[in-house]
């Protein structure tokens, strides 16, 4: 089966928005097995529309609208789409109660313009709008299918996943399932080298997304039903997992690494703090950023200038005279240090050049130290980062929570 | 002026990424006043690029074109324009010698394909790349105009800001200015209320972009030369500063609040602390991620726990008891436990309830205080916003930004 995407939206041609539903749209029919060779924008211009969508159905079996299906007179992609087929627009007496049904609670009777949003090409499957007013529809005419979309991404979102999904397994005959293994620490190409022989199977199939730091792994399989895809994944989630081992640190599409250091520690209790420099407040940031987090998190220091390291967290003056505050001696005593003010289980710092410049000593731009101090002492990293500031900072502040995941699993 | 944009790339069939670079241009052209009336990507296909360019070319008089530049195989987007228009790829001595001048730094000779990159359809204006290996160009044949830019957004951006605009103004016979104000403290709705009047001139044109917490005004003239250009800009930028006053900010595309803060800081050889609770590290990490920090930020301190804030800070534990963390008492005693601790000329602190819950005193989510203390006192502000966690902290860390710097103007 072959796809197209057209996207209806001058808000798209002036820039106001970027094309995300595509994007959303595109990653799920790659997962579905289908087959998308473009996507089209045009602006809310009915000839324009009308031109573009004979151009896709001569091309495509699918062609998904995203956009124009609201109330006012610019949207006008079901009409469009009725002229082309030349089917009637019929009203839905569901989605016509529906409306007037809202119109009613808010006091007022429902417009002409509000009523519009019930009437669809003669035949249409209807798919209700769990999350606005604009319901989409499905209209399969001459041998090709469209399917309409609202444009809110939103709105879009959860009727993909809620009907839309289902209805394009269904044509196909087939059920999807798909497992997101997190990975950090292990670089693409050196992943890829790894699971190699893994690519090689289309169904399942297997695909990696990079993130700074990380690689997720994407299984997905098709199958008659939910259960036969489960079992066909089954066997590659746990050949990943036996060769990549503790890299893997997590599952589904919204984790994170500092997520599971989160639940790590919530499960057993403890608490960490952070000492921090080149990563600046980032580590206690992403922390305090998972729901929850008072439990493992009391308190962080930030200490940039050496003087604070010596002062807050007692950093001896002899370390940063003859080591620098770059090197692993200052990063074991800043970790000791916050682990022993704080009086928290873990302490994790950081001290580095984060750039643009490297140290006054040579010592190169990208340049990390990272320690964890534990219940049974420290351990120290160093680290030699490839890029810009920001970048180098995330990176040290996500390695500080992979290490710290690892002295917690350990 | 019609343009259309087509981007190459099948990570963007992939749903990988979104088409910002679309979004991106979009916008340039609507500002230079170019119509715009479709955008079409298709992947590294030689046959589906070469069909997406006639049939963009059968309708526009310039077809913008991201994407596929590079060293790879997939790379063939001057191929396509070269073959479709009959012309030979010759290549850019000057090009060859920048690709060969970075293989010798790196140690290697030129492969073949990094070579490529410096071939072009022959007479074509080609534009070096700022920030990448591979340049642009334009080649204008048949009375068409096809540019080709890099996909990788900060490459297509500088490119295009650099070059491509200049040559799009020249070719409408128009000198292009334009100048970014950024506004922090003003919703866009209130801000277009304000400014209504200024929006109705389409040369110089107005336009607004909103960002958590701040509205970024672009005012773009279009005129025979650039002096004539700014001599229009400047009335209007003028006519909105004086509307706007202190929220207006800063200027530029890529300004931050922190970046201001810092300038303000560094040119009085000023530093400033920070105690935050609810951004959790956000603030520090944001001074932090400013080229030069060090000269205006030493330390600070994340106290997410009451005995933190307590122990590290010095709030009392009757100020605690009697109103809670979240309140304007606690603020006030933590941003002057910061300044006191850290010597610091200012220090900025932050409590509040993120989300997802509120207090169980029935405060609501999105309460944050934030208390800015300097040389003159200090002075506490109640804000109430609304959002998920992530955009509450975010909000709180700019108006925490934004508080110190109206203390700083005062």
């Amino acid at each position: 089966m072959i796809a197209e995407i057209l996207s209806v939206g001058t808000e798209l041609l002036m820039g106001q928005i970027a094309n995300t539903d595509a994007q959303y749209l595109s990653r799920r029919l790659s997962e579905l097995g289908i087959a998308l060779y473009r996507h089209t924008v045009v602006g809310d211009n009915p000839a324009r529309v009308k031109q573009a969508l004979g151009e896709a159905l001569s091309r495509a079996d699918i062609v998904i609208t995203t956009g124009g299906l609201g109330p006012t007179e610019d949207d006008l992609t079901k009409q469009t789409v009725a002229e082309t087929f030349g089917l009637p627009l019929a009203p839905d007496a569901k989605s016509l109660a529906a409306i007037e049904a809202l119109a009613r609670r808010a006091g007022r009777p429902a417009a002409e313009n509000d009523r519009q949003q019930a009437y669809f090409p003669e035949g249409a499957l209807i798919l209700p709008n769990a999350c606005g007013t604009a319901p989409g529809c499905v209209v399969e005419a001459q041998g090709k299918t469209v399917a309409m979309l609202p444009g809110p991404p939103h709105e879009l979102k959860a009727m993909f996943e809620g009907q839309l999904a289902a209805y394009l397994a269904r044509r196909s005959g087939t059920h999807i399932e798909s497992r997101f293994l997190r990975v950090f620490g292990i670089a693409e190409p050196d992943l890829e080298n790894r699971l190699r022989d893994l690519f090689h199977c289309d169904n399942p199939s297997l695909a990696l997304y990079c993130a700074p730091g990380e690689v997720q792994a994407r299984i997905t399989a098709l199958a008659p039903d939910g259960a036969a895809a489960l079992g066909m994944i089954a066997p590659i989630e746990a050949e990943i997992r036996r060769r990549l081992g503790e890299a893997v640190y997590g599952e589904g599409m919204d984790g994170s690494i500092e997520g599971t250091v989160f639940e790590l520690l919530r499960d057993r209790g403890e608490a960490v703090s952070f000492a921090e420099s080149c990563t600046g407040g980032l580590l206690a940031a992403r922390l305090v950023g998972v729901p929850g987090a008072s439990s493992v998190f009391k308190e962080s220091h930030v200490t940039y200038a050496d003087a604070a390291k010596a002062r807050v967290l007692g950093v001896r003056v002899e370390t940063l005279e003859k080591y620098t505050a770059v090197s692993s001696q200052c990063a074991r005593e800043m970790a000791e240090g916050a682990r022993r003010i704080s009086g928290a289980d873990w302490a994790v710092s950081t001290t580095g050049y984060a750039g643009p410049d490297g140290g006054a000593d040579g010592t190169p731009v990208g340049t990390v130290f990272i320690a964890v101090a534990g219940p049974n002492g420290t351990r120290v990293e160093e680290f030699h980062f490839q890029g810009q500031r920001e970048f180098v900072r995330t990176l040290a502040a996500s390695w500080g929570f992979n290490l710290l995941r690892l002295a917690l699993l350990a």
